[in-house]
Formats: C-alpha cells, structure tokens, sequence
C-alpha cells in the first residue's frame, strides 16, 4: 500500500496555457511530473478525481471528494485544490471525518500554476506531502508553509492569503 | 521572535555557475529568494554561517554549527547543507542535543542546485520548513519527502539517495 | 544612437498571471529582463507604446505605431506584437513603408508567455534582433525561426504557425 | 534537403549537472530541445560531432569539424560550441572556405548552461539560425545578439565578452 494518497481536483496548481486560444484551461495534472522534480521517495499514489477550477466545484463534486477520501485504503490523503473554494471543501471533510476518523487530509494548491516559472507549487506540494506523514488524524490546508485546522482558516480576498484565526 | 531560523551552510543548495571560469561556485544564498518564490508565510530568520560544498567542512565548522543552534533563540531550526556529508553534520547534532534538549532541528538540501530548473531544493525547503514546525524535540534530515532521525539515517553513495535502517 | 529599436505593444509575450484575479494580464514588459537573460550585447533602446491583446487593436493603435516608426531616428526597428493580428500590423506598415523608405521593420512574438517555463518568446526575440541587423529595407515578420515578407505570410488560426505563400 | 545543418561539439551549452558526482558533464545535447521550446518552424538537421569543454578540442578535431562542413549538402551550417576556443574554431574554419566556398556557417554557443534557468543559450540559437539564413557566405560567430566575421572577433578572457576590431 502506498504511504500517500494524492487526490487531484484541478485548481490553479495545474492551469496551463493553451497557445491556440491564448486562454488558461485545463489538460493533464503536473503532480506525477511535481513528484519527480521533487525527486520524491516516498511511495506516493496520484488519481485525478476532476479537473476543474474550483470556483466551479458543485455539491456533488465535493460529496465525490468526501467519499474517495472515505473509501481510500490509504489513512493519509492530499488533496490538490483551487484555492478559491479551497475552505469550502475542508469544511465538508472536516464534518464528515471526526478527529478520530483516523485519516490525515491535507488540502493544497498554488498561487500561481506550476506551468509559470514563478510557480509556489513545487514548495506547497513538498509542504503538503510533509504535514501529512506527521499530523494527527484531521482536516488541514497547508499553503505557502503554514498548515491550518480546516474549521481555523479562511482565504483573505483582497491578500489572496490564507489566514487562521 | 521568528517562528522558524534558518542557518545556511552552502551545499549543492546554493552553487551557481560562474560565467567566467565556467564551473560551480558559490555566491550569495538562495533561500531568500526561495522563500519568495514559495510564497512563504510562516515568519523565518535566515543566518548564513558559512557558504562551503560540505564536503570541506572541518570539525570546527561543525562546532560552529551546533553553537549557533544553542544559542539560536528560536527552537526549531532549519539547516541548508551539503547532501555528502550531512549525516556527519546530524551526528554532531544529534549528540549535542539529547531528545529533550528543547530543539527540533532538521537538516536538508538538494541533489541538484537551485539555479537549475530541474532542481528538488524548492520541493525539499517546503518540506523541511514543515516537518520542523510539527516534529517533536530532536534532530532530523529532511530530502526528497522523507524525513529521518539522525541516527538512523545514511546516504547510499550509489544512488545518491537517503535510506533509512 | 542605439543600433536598434524596440516598441512593445503587449501580446502573448508579455501575458502575466495574476495572482488575485487568477486570470492573464498584462502589468510591465518583459523586454529588458529578456534582453538581460540574453546577456544581449547589441545597443537596443526600448520603448513601450502600449500594452494591449493584439486583438484589441484599434486602426488608432496601428496608426500610432506607424507613426513612432516614421519618427523613430533609428532605422532598424523590432516590434513585439500578439500574434492574433500581428500580420494586419504587417499590412499597416508595409503600406507606409515603401521598401526604399530606409526602414528594416521586424515584428515578433510568442505562441506562450515569457512568464511560462515553456515559452518560445527568447528564441523568437533572439531570433528578431538577428533578422533586423542584416535584412534590406522592408518590413517582416520574425516567429519560430522563420522570417516572412510582410505581404507575403498568414496566420494559420487552426495550427497557430505562422505561413508563408 | 533540410535548411539548416546543425553541428553539435559541446561546450557549455550542452552542460548538465552530474547528481552523484555534484559537477558539470555531458550527456546528450539539448539542441532538439531547444528546437522544440522555440517551436522552429525552419527545417533543421542536427548531428552531434562531439560533446567535449572547447578547451579540450584539438586539431584534429577542428579538421573534422571542417570535413564536416564540407561534406554537408546542406550550405547554411550552424555550430554549437564552447566559447572558450570557438574564435580558433572559426579561424580554421576561415582559411578551409573561402568566401566562395559557398557555405554560410554560424558558431554559437552559451555563457550559461542551457539547462540552468539563467541559460543565454535559447536566444543565441534563435540568432545563430535567423543570422545564417541570410548572410552571404562566409564564416561568423554568432553570439549576444552580435555576429562577427571569424577574422574580426576575439574572446575578452577578463569580461567573458566577445568583441569585434
């Protein structure tokens, strides 16, 4: 069993430039390529669950989320996400697995898409991947080196920075 | 007081390549403009205490390194250092500081130097600067998602990769 | 006098991304740290005429560089320019500048943004500043290693390359 | 037939970071690389002659770079080489083809390792391909955005510039 399950969602982390429309949109994730740059030994399992921006996550798409969680032989989770709505999505984790659903879920993401070369990802994605080996059984976001509970945090809109309580 | 110190100390980390003499060398340190680039919000103290491949570094340097730890006002510390002789390095300080010595310290660096795109140092900075705000007391060596105690670590010269007992 | 001159008119060259918004904008050129990045050891002089999607070019805009063209004491001129209509600009300066009009009028520019990792925009700036020096009076296009007359290319809007007759 | 020939010697150009041995090596060229990120559009060939530090090359190297040339169908050549010796290079290349010899042939090369971020080399391959398509006959050195003639350059060892007479 792989130590670490990585669920991707789409969200800024994984925006690319389309050179026919000259538009962001979304193609293939650049976790597994982010894992190898990171040069990651530790046994880490990626599946895309959607791909999309988060500002466009729907009810059913965070109920999906929840139950893969669930479902997830592996007890410790990273999700890559939007950050726009990334708050919203802890909140339902957060309600469906008590502290002592035995299962550490770190939410991530980036700034910036990693395609940029001024992208925050690479650290984030390291940043995650960290907290969730150490970390009690609960809901976390961790972005940009800090790491929340999921019902201490919320996105300031006009910073564009993630802030605890 | 800054949540996290950071001494630097050269390594693999922080070589660029000199135009003129058209090999590696060091200069300033990157992990200020690391931290930029990672967008890092948790409040960090950086001290270079030496700019050296770590394969140069004396006893004296490793001296030098465990007293700036103890004084460091900060208790959880991050050090930049030289992937060939890191081990060493947490040996020192693995025996300088007893598990109770109130300092969680974790060493890390990278296989490849930053100024390269294709380098893990963001990847590895993001983790280490996470692992030492959760571990308990003690001294570690965080590369490449993995983190180790420093006596159960060693590099494997072969595959350039830390292993664990 | 500089031995080139360079007007920026905004294009895919020049795209940002925007942390807030999470769009693409554009904020200052990136010119003069391309030409830094080239180490570029000819005299340029840049001048921004306006920072604009080529296809919000107005008749008004391509008047306006027409006339800093005109005005402009050096004659060998680059013109970073949105490919969408890069080839109407052509047309606008080829129509006032008759081939004896002393002038080498180059326009580039890039299928991706120089802010992405992956952007053609240096190759392609490398590429113009070349073509200026040593082409005749005339006013061309520079894109992917290839130079057009300016009466004589088209867009491909289905495979986004640049073709000649 | 294609364009462009592209000869490939090395040269820093072509360095690449050695993890194990944490120094600068040769592995395979990144021309076709490099070709891709500027997505040319000319037809070019690329065959690598050798993949040596120009301070290495010795005559007979330079003889068969020369028979090189001259047994290449294709008239307009581009060299990638280390600038440490790419003046004596061009200098044997000079007195082999006259100035109607019939050969366009371009040396160019990098300050800085393509595969570092910081790489001057994607523009000075976007000038070296755009500069022989379009001068007459002759040998030249490419680089910087300047191009000389072989017989009007040198190497300024104290700035790492190239300079004409």
């Amino acid at each position: 069993m792989p130590a670490i399950r990585v669920f991707v969602t789409g969200g800024t982390f994984d925006k690319q430039y389309n050179e026919l429309t000259g538009t962001l949109a979304f193609k293939d994730t650049h976790v597994p390529e982010m894992l190898r740059l990171g040069r990651c030994r530790v046994d880490v399992a990626v599946r895309t669950l959607m791909m999309i921006d988060s500002l466009e996550m729907s009810d059913s798409d965070r109920a999906l989320i929840v139950e893969q969680c669930r479902q997830s032989p592996e007890p410790r989770i990273v999700i890559t996400h939007g950050t726009d709505t990334m708050v919203e999505t802890a909140l339902a984790l957060g309600g469906a697995f008590a502290p002592d659903g035995g299962r550490t879920i770190v939410l991530t993401g980036a700034m910036v898409p990693y395609a940029f070369g001024s992208s925050d990802g690479l650290f984030n994605l390291g940043s995650a991947l960290s907290f969730v080996q150490v970390l009690p059984a609960g809901v976390y976001i961790a972005m940009n080196g800090r790491c929340f509970a999921w019902d201490r945090v919320r996105k300031n809109r006009e910073s564009g920075v993630f802030e605890g309580d």
